[in-house]
Order: C-alpha cells, then sequence, then structure tokens
C-alpha cells in the first residue's frame, strides 16, 4: 500500500496515528493532536538541547511585523510578497500601518539586532526561536509537508567578520549532522543554485531528504547573509579601533517538515514508525491475560513498568480490556518501536517478550536483563532505521538524465544548461553538495569539462 | 522606590532583568529576551506538569479563526468585537472569508470539539493549549500585564452532566492553589458579577492576586459555560440510552500575568525576586578571588558547582573578571534567589557563605553540607516569599468603603446597590468569594440584612 500509493498511505498513516487533525474549518491549518504534539515537542527539545549547547539564546518575537519593517530589503520582500497574510483591521478601525504574519523572522529580528548590538563585545549574537509562521501557500496543502501556519524553527546570528559567519555555518552543519541522527533521517546538503536561493541571502544551502516517491522534501535550510540584510537594518557595531562596521549574518531553519520526513521515510504498510528518541512512548506493554493468572500477570506487568519509569524509558501500560491483538494494532500504527509481551508462560519462566516496530522481530530474554535489554533494542532500531533510511536515499541517486529518482549530473556552471537540466529531466536542479565534492567529467548538457556536479530531483 | 513609585519601578525592573524588551516596531508587542523567556517556560513546565497530571491532553490549535465560526455564539462575538485583529488579504488577494487572530480559542476549538466527540465514551475530553493570542488593546500597555500579543494557557473540558463540570472546576481549584504555590502567590477566588463575568459563560470565576498598588492582577479564570457554546457549536454525544445530548463544558486561561505578578509582588528595591521553582538559576556562584590563591578558588567554585549540578540544581558559576559587587548586582537585579560566596577564608576552613535574596541574610555553612544547605535555604526562601505575600494580601482588605485597598463589603445582591459601590469607590466588584464564605451582615449601600459579602477593588 505504501509503494503503490504513497500519497495515499501518507493521509492514512497521519489520520490513523492520530498526529493531525485536517478538518479545520481553514484549509492547510491543522490542528495539532495530543500524540501528534507530544512527537513534535520531542523534536523541539532536540533542537534545544543542541542549540543552547553552542550558546544560542532562545528567544520569542512577536508575531506580527510592520509593514515599513518588512520592505527595507527589496528581494526579500520581492520572495515573500505573494504569500505574506496581512492584518488590517483591530475591531472596526482600519490600521494606520497595515500588518504581516511573519513568514520567518527577519524582518522582526533584525531592528532589534540594530538596537541591541553596539560593540564588538556583543558578538557574536546567536539566538533561535520556535514558533507559527505563516503562508499563504496556494499549491495543495498535506499536512506536516505543506501546510500555511507552519511550526517553525529559526536560528539568526550576527558575527564582526565574514569568516565568522562562515565558522557559524560550519558548526550548523555539525549541529544538523548530530540531530538528524536522533530522528534516523538521512540527508543531501546542497549548495542551491542562484536563481534558487533565499530572498536576500548571498548563499543558501539546503537540506533534502528523500521521500519513498523519489521526491526530496526540503527539511530545512541554512543561509549565509553577509552583510545584506545588516545594511537596510543598520546593525552595526564598533571594532577594537572605533571603526563602525556592518555584521555579517547567518540563520538557520527548519520546520515540521522533520516530521513529515519520519513519517514517510520510516513508515510501513501498519503506519507510522517512531524513532526511539522522538517517541512519546518508547516502549508499550501488553499484558497477555489469561483467566487462571489474570492478577498475577498484571502486578508483573506494573512492575516492569516502573522499573521502566525509573531507568526513564517513556513507557505505557496498555491495560484496556480488550484483545491483545487489538492493542498490538494500535500500537503498531502510532509507531511505538519496541513492545513487551507478558503471559504466563512468560512469567512462569521469569522472561518477557520483545517484539520490534521496525522488523517485526521477536525475542524472549530474562526479565532481570530487563533495562540492559530494552536500551539494546532501542539502540538497534535506532540504528536500523537509519541504516534502512540511508541504503535508500544512497539508492535513490543515479548518475543519469532519466528516472524517478535523485539525478547526479554534471554541469559546465553555467545557468542555461541549468534550466535545460531542469526541462529535459522535468526536475529542479538542489545544487552541488555543500562542501562540495569531488568531480571530474562532462556538463551533461554542453559536454564541456568540468568539475561541478549537480543533483536534480522532484521537490515536495 | 519600588514603594514611591511603583509603576517606574516596575519598568525599571522589567529593564534591569533583561525580561522583556518593548522597544519592538508594534506598540504592545513585545520581544521576550533570553532571560525573561526562560523564566516563561519554567512556569509553562509547572502548568504542564499539573494538566498532564490530571488527564489533560497538550493540543496545538491554529491561530486563525474564520469570521463565521467566530460568530456563533452572540454573547462571545459581541465581548470581543472590539478587540480582535482581522486578516484580510492574503498577497494581493482578498480573502473570500475574513480571518481573525484568536483572541482565546473556544471559537477555533469547538468546531472539532463537535467532530471528536461522539458518545458518553468520549468523555470526559479535557484538553489544553499554551499558544499566542492576541487583543487590540487600547488602554496603556505594560510588560506581561497589559500587552496585545499575549502568551496564554487554556484549558477547555467537555462533560456528560453538569455535575461532571461542576467537579471539574473544583479540580481547576485544587490545580490552581498547589501551581500558584510554585510562584509563591497567594490570590482571591472571587466569583464575578453577572455584569462582568466571561462572554458566553454561565459563571466566571476570577483569580485575583494584590499588587502593591492595592490594585488587583487578574492572573486568570475558569469559565462554567454549562450547554452554552455546545448548542451554537452543536457538540453532542450519545449517552447509554441512545439519546443525544449537548456536553457540558469548562475553560480555565491564565496568561504571562503570572510573571507580572511575580515582579510586582516579590521585587524590591533590588529588581526581581524569582521564586526557586521558576528561576533560571536558583543558584549563582561568586568567587572572591586573591591573588595569591586565585587558582585554587576557581578550583573550588567549580567543584560546587559540578555537585550542585549533579544533583539537579540550577546553578551558574560567573567567573567573569569582573568585580564581586559587579556581579552580585546583576545577579540580584535578575532575582536569583541563592548566592554561594567562596574566598579565602572560606576555603580555608571548608566553609561557603550563602546569601539570601529575599532577606539578605548571610550565613556561613560547612561544605561538607552543601546540598542539604542549599535544599534547606531554597525552601526556605520559598516559604518566606509566600508567607510576606500572604501577609500583604491579608494586609490589603480592609472592611470598609474607603482605602487603597482591597474592599470586603455586604451586599444585599441587587445590581443597583452594586454599582452603587462601583460609584461610591471607584472601584470595580469582584465579587463574593468562591466557595462561598460564612457571612452575616448589612448590605453597605441599602443596610438590608445579607449573607453576601462581596471584595472591590481597583483592577489592572
Amino acid at each position: 500500500m505504501k509503494k503503490e500509493n504513497f500519497s495515499e498511505w501518507y493521509t492514512w498513516a497521519v489520520d490513523k496515528a492520530n498526529l493531525s487533525d485536517k478538518r479545520y474549518p481553514i484549509k492547510g491549518m491543522n490542528v495539532w493532536t495530543t500524540y501528534g504534539w507530544k512527537v513534535m515537542r520531542l523534536i523541539d527539545e532536540h533542537i534545544r538541547s543542541e542549540f543552547d549547547a553552542t550558546e544560542h539564546g532562545e528567544v520569542h518575537f512577536p508575531l506580527l511585523i510592520a509593514e515599513n519593517e518588512f520592505a527595507k530589503e527589496a528581494e526579500h520582500i520581492k520572495g515573500f510578497d505573494e504569500q505574506v497574510y496581512w492584518v488590517t483591521h483591530a475591531g472596526d478601525n482600519l490600521l494606520d500601518v497595515k500588518l504581516l504574519l511573519r513568514p520567518t523572522s527577519e524582518t522582526a529580528i533584525y531592528p532589534m539586532f540594530s538596537l541591541w548590538i553596539r560593540s564588538h563585545a556583543d558578538l557574536p549574537m546567536k539566538i533561535y526561536q520556535i514558533v507559527n509562521t505563516f503562508r499563504y501557500e496556494t499549491k495543495q496543502t498535506r499536512s506536516f509537508i505543506r501546510v500555511r501556519e507552519i511550526h517553525f524553527f529559526e536560528a539568526h546570528t550576527c558575527h564582526a567578520a565574514f569568516e565568522d559567519s562562515e565558522r557559524q555555518i560550519k558548526e550548523d552543519l555539525e549541529i544538523m549532522e548530530r540531530f538528524a541522527k536522533k530522528l534516523c533521517l538521512p540527508f543531501l546538503l546542497c549548495k542551491r543554485p542562484e536563481w534558487d536561493k533565499f530572498p536576500g541571502a548571498f548563499y543558501t544551502i539546503g537540506i533534502d531528504a528523500l521521500m519513498p516517491t523519489g521526491k526530496t522534501l526540503q527539511l530545512g535550510s541554512i543561509h549565509q547573509y553577509r552583510d545584506n540584510f545588516s545594511k537596510p537594518y543598520n546593525i552595526m557595531y564598533e571594532d577594537e579601533t572605533g571603526e563602525h562596521k556592518y555584521v555579517h549574518q547567518t540563520t538557520f531553519g527548519m520546520s515540521e517538515r522533520l516530521l513529515g520526513a519520519v513519517i514517510g521515510i520510516h513508515g510501513d504498510d501498519r503506519g507510522i514508525i517512531l524513532p526511539p528518541q522522538i517517541a512519546p512512548y518508547q516502549v508499550v506493554i501488553v499484558p497477555i491475560l489469561s483467566k487462571t493468572v489474570k492478577e498475577e500477570i498484571l502486578l508483573e506487568a506494573e512492575s516492569i513498568l516502573n522499573e521502566l519509569l525509573d531507568a526513564n524509558f517513556r513507557v505505557h501500560l496498555d491495560d484496556r480490556d480488550i484483545r491483545p491483538g487489538s492493542k498490538y494494532y494500535d500500537w503498531e500504527s502510532k509507531g511505538v518501536p519496541l513492545r513487551i509481551e507478558i503471559g504466563e508462560q512468560e512469567m512462569r519462566e521469569g522472561e518477557i517478550t520483545l517484539s520490534r516496530r521496525d522488523t517485526s522481530e521477536k525475542k524472549k530474554v530474562l526479565k532481570v536483563d530487563l533495562i540492559k535489554e530494552v536500551a539494546d533494542h532501542l539502540k538497534k532500531i535506532e540504528e536500523n532505521l537509519l541504516k534502512e533510511a540511508a541504503r535508500k536515499l544512497e539508492e535513490g541517486i543515479i548518475n543519469d538524465l532519466t528516472g524517478e529518482k535523485i539525478l547526479r549530473l554534471g554541469w559546465c556552471g553555467k545557468e542555461d544548461c541549468a534550466h535545460e537540466i531542469e526541462n529535459r529531466t522535468d526536475k529542479d536542479i538542489l545544487g552541488p553538495l555543500a562542501p562540495k565534492e569531488d568531480f571530474k567529467g562532462k556538463c551533461v548538457i554542453c559536454g564541456k569539462e568540468t568539475d561541478i556536479v549537480v543533483y536534480a530531483a522532484k521537490t515536495y
């Protein structure tokens, strides 16, 4: 079913796990249900721990931006103009200055940077926020992948010199490497071509995951702004010699698409599969009750529950009065990575059965080894999810002009040839890898010798 | 200074602690700086733990509400009509249906309740969310106390019978009791008079704190809706006999005003004082370096830091190269409840000095007792902050028609007499306590015998 019609499967899997409800009366603005929000909050906590550890301070800026602030950087406004929601009235009053719902927060944050930054001692300034952003999407919406209210992460940094901001981008790439592992998501880092960079950026690195359809999903992006924004927003510092200079800036953005990728890449015909580090329940305990020893089994299940809770696992005991098979089905569709079954036989033998969501493997282990076995199993599940996804990404790339895959093609560097690639393949240029990979070959269009190789794919 | 001009002091204290920046280009929409946001997030985590523990599920609803959904409950729209921000355009397009920024989320959530609730087995349904809400305030704005973008908590519950929803309100009052203790905030629960209840409510209980000015600040409110909303929003369930009935609903709302109350009630002329449970740093360590033993003292300070971190205290070692006095000043204005000083003498004697932010008391204790002493001190600070605040609230109430305090007055129950109280005192009726207190006396206006006693105050 996932293989046959991914799009239908995706909708089904999101519904089945009850991650989001898209029946809200405004199209493309979905309700985060309790389970979906728990997963997203766990993802957010991993983001926070990465950015706190690298000395970014969390802030929270207002949602609304005044039109005159928004209009200061010409490229930026051109890029977002058609996508912004405008607040024009409050009560019965027409507002003097129109306000817009942030599509991203450069134009909200940078007027404050110009107040906060005075001297080189204030630099680097590194902040981030996790907020709702808004884009008036005209394409078809899809939960987590294309929505009009977006759960969004954005880091903004200011540096004295261009080289400092380049070092920040290196740090961002290291953060992404560590963070994506927790979600078991492999990705490509592609330096976007000039015509596809973020409005106002000096350059943009896209973070692309491969979905089962062969289309790539941009999970986030890292932008080098140089002084493109600090000039119009007048963000200056006084250096050691008393000279006033513009700061160099970077941003790093990611969104709820992370969850969309987790669903699409790891899920199977039984529903979603959650990597252990973002699963609201890492383990579910299902007691297999028999009439004769019902009480003892429940007590045993509770002792397992308490032991796991004490060891800081996220665990749930499902003691509902329904058949074990129905419970298996429920928790499988909710993507719980590990199930513990405890029945009469297991109890008699001091054992429990561990059942993996990713491979469906079952294993009997001694109850005395509970903590160690659960930790081992979760580790293995995590490794397997990442390995499988990495294999799919690797197999999803071909050195060819055709195929429902990511194409890897020599390119001379001329814009004409790039557009010709896009026309012939009906795909978008993602760009060359960042950092640049070694290559010697010919441009697939004009045949010129080149050391540039670009990736192209259909994109979400 | 706090006593002489509270309003100026408040602005100064917020600035000094760097909790919020109100220089954002839109008036009344302030920037949460890193420190302020950390405090608010700690407050939020306490809210979450209370509501998770009482089986409320956290959700996250869209910000925007369609005009037609908003208009379904007549009283509600009347109450909010003049305060809502309207989104009328997206890009260049005029929207078919105007959208509003939620001032509160009844009209966003209840259309979904009508889809989610089918049978008595779905009840009670208890959810909450922590989101940004918007009100176009025309009065003067003030950080955390009166703002136009509000950091807001709201719980919404649905029940089969009215009695069930009444039990929910009892649970809410218990939650408030436990939660406010963590913030060291005493409060009055007043059942608002008919003319001042929440638009659409059957009744409203206001949660009022007393600020040093003698004015009360409403921290939150609990509403009994009965079936006032379930009828227009068609939220019905099938009971055990197959009959279809409207649910009974309650809500519980609180906002960033909690932080405003913490600042105003606990602070002193040196700045804010944070209750230990919401302090980003509960303890700051200041090494008093002497030239001869600088290294040893720093090592000692680090060992204290690590010991406290291991014991799960939020602690910071201030090893900046500035005078200890400047450090004291900084952390005092940031409200850190406990300071540890470690100098040459202390080190030689295996001691540390603990300095309390609330009372300025200093005490030398043995370093071997570090964990126990820190825990004891934080406990005492918490108790003292609550006790002091409770005393001020008690002293802030008088049985009289005049005075810059909360007035406690006999009232016959007639609206005319209540308005006469308001006119004569230039204060607002907060209402009688909930649950009702014992009273025998006379109406302060008409002299009629009554068992109702109401509270009246100037309010923020």
